[in-house]
Formats: structure tokens, C-alpha cells, sequence
């Protein structure tokens, strides 16, 4: 068993702890996120930290350093006040992976990549074709995080296209069906086959009833 | 295809609300947030939005709602300052799940599933033993969300866990050695294999120089 304190975190060489502290909170969600901005260049980026803030309203929470190329995508949502989000799938995991790079603000992501732009309902933000989940959101608030001066910036969800064979009876999206990736670190990939389906849970009998 | 506008969210029935809106996001870690109160009172429930924040310092958020069960966990931490993070794996799918269920204070979820506790390193917050990743964590601040009366916990990590044939040499964990599951929506579990890890992305060359 590896042991690491905070001291051992905070000594250890920067790429050892990059990749040692991204994996450890566990799978992480694999979104590409599509904006554009004031003058027409469309930009897409790879974010692991799309995460469920509530169902109602349908609200998407994203984390973003300010000083890194991620700032086009900040910047585009924050002009524009729209922007999409699509699942990275099976069939794209190497494109997906390469908006990391650092492109100017002048280049789109799309002309360097096999992924392809769609534009549908009127919304000037991109979309990402051929995604399984695809999903228009609006910009709602943000939080500068102090401890670390991240954002955290907050969308509603406007639109959710989902094709019909992953979507069961009660609203449950079926993720494996559609091929969604999920992101383990910074660079691992893996497709995950749904395993099951837990019921919702109730306290067990025996202890529902004792009194304090 | 099928495709949900923002009204269409707000009218659908509640129950299919939660689940759309939960799964659409895509995979969410699948972690057991360890606690105890101040009267000695363990508690342990499953969370998955804890998410990735930044490695230095290594900090990990997560979302909570003020007014449901998760209360436990929060008060637990407010008090103490110190919580554990332990992986949801395979072979506890069920027992990890059963602690969604809302037990009152004086019972700790420990009594009620074959979860066991461990404790190490003088922390007072139980451990799940034989998660194979373990966090111990040090409360850091909040952020209360005005967009849906959430709250956002940051913690930062004190002391790390990970058995040694889940390290590889550059300090990513493969989370699939260990068995790690993942949420799909609110009740569905993966337990992914790795499938790739890619490179670190630089921009292709022909677009490299180009000028503004």
C-alpha cells in the first residue's frame, strides 16, 4: 500500500502529482464543450468536471482555470452567454483528447480535428455531430474559488437531444449504450458497460423505528 | 431522436426529471464520504459529485443539499473539519448504495450494511475498509449556490491511499486494477476497464505559427 501525506504531495515532482491527484477523486465525466465567439470561430474543448447540481431547474456546474487556454471557452460563454455540451464517445476518443492542446483563440478546434460542427434550434454555439448526449445550456452564475482560483461556473440546461434507444421508461439515460467515455486522470479513457441498476433505498426495518 | 426543451423539463413528471437530469451529465465518481459527530456517531454515504478541482494544492469538491439526509455528512464536517473519501468498488455495489437511504443521526450505516470501518493514522473519521483508494480530507470553505440552494464543499487531501499495483510509474491510478465503479444517472453502476491512455496534446504544427 502507497502512502502519501501532504508534505509527500506537496514535495513530489509536478507531473508525478498532476497525474497522482487527477486520478484520485475517480471517474470523471467526458464532455466536450462547444461555444464561439464574437467574430464566428467556433471552439471546442475537452472538460472531465461537468457535475449534476440539482434536476430542478436542470443545472451543470464546470470548473475552469482562468490562466490557461480553457480561458476560450470562458470567454466565449461569458460574451455569449450560451454554450453546448456533448458526450465524447467511442468513435472520437482521439479527437476529443486533442482539444486539449493549445490552440490560439483564432483557430477552431474544428478545422484541426475530424469532429465535425452541427448548428441546430437556432443556437449560434456549436454542437458536436454525432454525439450521443448533446445538450444546449445557458449561463446561469459563477464562483471564483478562492482556495485555488479556479470557477466554477454554473449552466441551465435549455435543450437535451438523446437518441431513443438509450432513453428508458422512467427518464433514465443508458450511457453504456450510447458508448460514452469516462476519464480516469488526465489521459486515461475507458467505455464502461452498465453493470446495474440499484433500487431506491429505504431504511431497513429493524432501525426505522428506534427513537433517539 | 428525442429532444427535451427547457419546458418540457419543467412539466415532466418529477420522478422521470430526476433520472433524465441525473444521467445526463454523464459518469460520476462513485465515492463513500466517511464521518463521525461529536458524540462518537459514525456515518457513511455515497456521494458522486465529488470532483477534481486542482492537484497544488490537491483539492476535491463535492455538492450537497442542506436540507436532506446528506445533512449527516455536513454537520458531521462543520463540527469536526475532517471527512474520509473511499471508493465505491465492485464488490460493495450494494451496501455503497444502501447508504443513500435516510437513517436518523443516531444510526450509523456502518450497523446497518457490511460496510466496516477502519481507522488509521489517529484521524477520528472512519475509513471504509477495503475501498482501494482512501482520502483522508481537511475541510477548506463552502460556497453556497444561489442558482438551487446547494451547497459546494471544498476539502483538501491530507493523506492519500492507493494499493501499489493500482500506481504506475508516473503517479496515475488505474482505477480499473481496483475495481472502481462509476454512477450512471442515480442508481446505475459501472465498473469500467481501462481502454487507452492518450498522449499530452500539443497543437499540430501547420497551425502552430500562424498569425492573428
Amino acid at each position: 500500500m502507497a502512502q502519501f501525506s501532504l508534505e509527500d504531495i506537496n514535495k513530489m515532482h509536478h507531473l508525478y502529482r498532476i497525474n497522482l491527484i487527477n486520478s484520485c477523486s475517480g471517474y470523471k465525466s467526458a464532455n466536450l464543450i462547444g461555444t464561439k465567439d464574437l467574430q464566428g470561430v467556433s471552439n471546442v474543448a475537452v472538460f472531465s468536471s461537468v457535475t449534476h447540481l440539482g434536476s430542478n431547474p436542470g443545472l451543470l456546474g464546470f470548473f475552469l482555470r482562468p490562466t490557461t487556454v480553457i480561458r476560450n471557452t470562458y470567454d466565449n460563454i461569458k460574451k455569449t452567454g450560451i454554450y453546448t455540451l456533448n458526450h465524447i464517445h467511442q468513435d472520437i476518443l482521439n479527437d476529443a483528447h486533442h482539444t486539449s492542446a493549445k490552440y490560439e483563440a483564432s483557430i477552431s478546434e474544428f478545422d484541426v480535428t475530424n469532429l465535425e460542427e452541427e448548428y441546430k434550434d437556432e443556437l449560434s454555439a456549436p454542437f458536436v455531430k454525432g454525439c450521443p448526449i448533446q445538450m444546449a445550456m445557458e449561463y446561469v452564475e459563477e464562483y471564483p474559488i478562492k482556495a485555488n482560483n479556479t470557477i466554477l461556473l454554473i449552466g441551465r440546461i435549455t435543450k437535451l437531444y438523446v437518441p431513443d434507444d438509450l432513453l428508458e421508461k422512467d427518464g433514465f439515460i443508458n450511457l453504456s449504450k450510447g458508448k460514452v467515455a469516462t476519464i480516469n486522470g488526465l489521459d486515461g479513457y475507458a467505455v464502461p458497460e452498465l453493470k446495474t441498476r440499484l433500487e431506491y433505498q429505504r431504511p431497513k426495518e429493524v432501525f426505522e423505528k428506534i427513537d433517539d
